[in-house]
């Protein structure tokens, strides 16, 4: 928890700074996983997750027991130009649900063992429409990023970022453009569920933002595409690289908000997986450009940080069979 | 449980009077999606997942509350031929390991909540060289395929049959190419860590066998080119396809095992998915064959059960997802 507002200078240089995973952890990891009972690299994908959680946790024989999810929610004023399957009350109405219990990933938190929290962010005053003017002032996107700093735990032990925003599919899709260019097209996607005249406007809409205002950084996008709960993510994902909490990256919009970070200080998502890949078309490139080979790949397309609270079993499975498992030696196994 | 030997000729008679999935439950588990606090599709093969299942147990509202584990082991003659980078008294120490909480597979069904047994299965008395002789006698045979029927708890609600058996890449690859045809080379992968001249031995060695036994129906196949952890597992997916119990099919060998009944009876397996894409080659095809799309893709290739083990959590989480989520009209959401 910090008084001092993250700007993005001080969130910059606090990401400068921030420690690597540790060295010796790992290799002491490495050593644990290569005389477990099971041929070399027999549990594929689990064994470098495993491994990597150790580096960052600094612990060669770690278990996932603090996991926790946050759940940000804002509005968005590009939504006065029809780029949404749903109208924008369903925000607010969806935070109530959160704090209900009643929404998918509540259900996916839960099954995880994952503590849920929900911070909505002004959310009777929508960003500004980003065709006209950037989404958010200075201030705005430092209470934002601050909101999203100050949500994390300090003791947690992984960190999965969700949102709610109606509109903000279209928020992200144009932070992707901005950010990585090609055609408006390549990153307009169906979201909640838009026909196809639908995405072809959402695509006009995101070409006239990013031609507008041409930002210069990825905080600068951030600003004038962003929303207040991508920002939040992008604080969030920054505060758990600071404090080495690994992070399992959700769908298309918190990739976006990652990107953002990734764009401003190469090695800021290090401590990020991808949970997994969305149906929402743009996901897979911008997991491209970001490097990361999502975890799964079911056909999720519903934000809230659903896909990575999915994918926390995986990962819990992961560092239980790395800590949990015999070795060759303990077991009396032949051939290790 | 029974004292009746499952003979093949029983079980395809049980196997083709076993009903199928309740469609009043799964049609009101329909209705009940449709009405969920998301857009329609949004948790993508979650929703499927859960309709499956809710037709399956005939409620529309389920929760998985017993998942079974059970992993079977057997040893093969066939590792005379040199086949494995594996010992064979390996399988013993891992039934040991298994025993002892010390194995992947244990920690993962730990890591699910599921209950997990092994049946070792005369691990004194090797099955026949099957480049020689068929693998099993007739007696063989049905006392394996019971003591799958017999492990099967009456009240588990899902079921995840594993297996351990030094040589038994080798069985499964044999089985697959006597059912399916293809070159020899199209079946036979690295099992535990073969080389690649390994490999071609391999090929060599289910070439000469299925040369010699020409198996004409699939638990003939099993006699003469399984083991007994292939017709136990065999055993316990039918035993649960007559029980309404859904399944999660494990890799290569438990795929190969399940391929038998599917031969023999047509939607045999309708009551199992495919937990996971193995890494062993063959695997992928073998699913084709079979028409299960797998959940997972991360590369283990381990057996033991632990890929559908893995999945355990994934489909948990659709049926978490499924009956605990509030409806548009609970939640007073616009937009359902």
């Amino acid at each position: 928890m910090t008084e001092t507002p993250i700007t993005p200078d001080l969130l910059r240089r606090k990401l400068a700074a921030a420690p690597g995973p540790d060295a010796a952890a790992r290799s002491d990891a490495e050593a644990r996983n290569g005389a477990l009972t099971k041929p070399p690299g027999a549990l594929g994908r689990l064994e470098e997750l495993a491994l990597w959680y150790a580096g960052w946790r600094g612990d060669a024989r770690p278990r996932i027991s603090a996991p926790q999810v946050v759940v940000f929610a804002g509005n968005h004023g590009v939504t006065a130009r029809g780029i949404s399957a749903f109208p924008p009350e369903v925000t607010v109405q969806m935070v109530a649900n959160f704090e209900a219990g009643g929404a998918a990933v509540n259900q996916l938190a839960r099954a995880a063992g994952a503590k849920m929290d929900v911070v909505a962010l002004d959310l009777d005053r929508p960003t500004a429409d980003f065709c006209e003017a950037p989404a958010m002032s200075e201030d705005d996107l430092a209470a934002a990023l601050t909101a999203g700093w100050n949500a994390v735990d300090a003791d947690a032990d992984l960190l999965v970022t969700g949102e709610m925003g109606i509109g903000n599919t279209t928020s992200a899709a144009a932070l992707a453009l901005a950010l990585y260019g090609g055609a408006a097209t390549d990153w307009a996607g169906r979201g909640t569920g838009l026909d196809e005249a639908g995405v072809t406007h959402k695509a006009e809409v995101i070409s006239q933002a990013v031609a507008l205002h041409v930002p210069a950084t990825g905080f600068d996008a951030l600003r004038c595409l962003g929303g207040r709960e991508l920002a939040a993510m992008a604080g969030a994902i920054a505060r758990a690289r600071c404090e080495s909490i690994p992070v399992i990256l959700d769908g298309f919009i918190c990739c976006a908000a990652a990107a953002c970070l990734a764009e401003e200080v190469p090695g800021a998502l290090d401590h990020a997986v991808a949970g997994h890949s969305s149906a929402e078309q743009a996901h897979k490139a911008l997991l491209a450009r970001l490097g990361k080979v999502p975890l799964l790949d079911l056909g999720l397309r519903l934000g809230e940080g659903s896909g990575a609270a999915l994918a926390i079993p995986v990962l819990k499975a992961a560092l239980e069979c790395h800590s949990g498992m015999a070795t060759f030696a303990e077991a009396g196994v032949s051939g290790g």
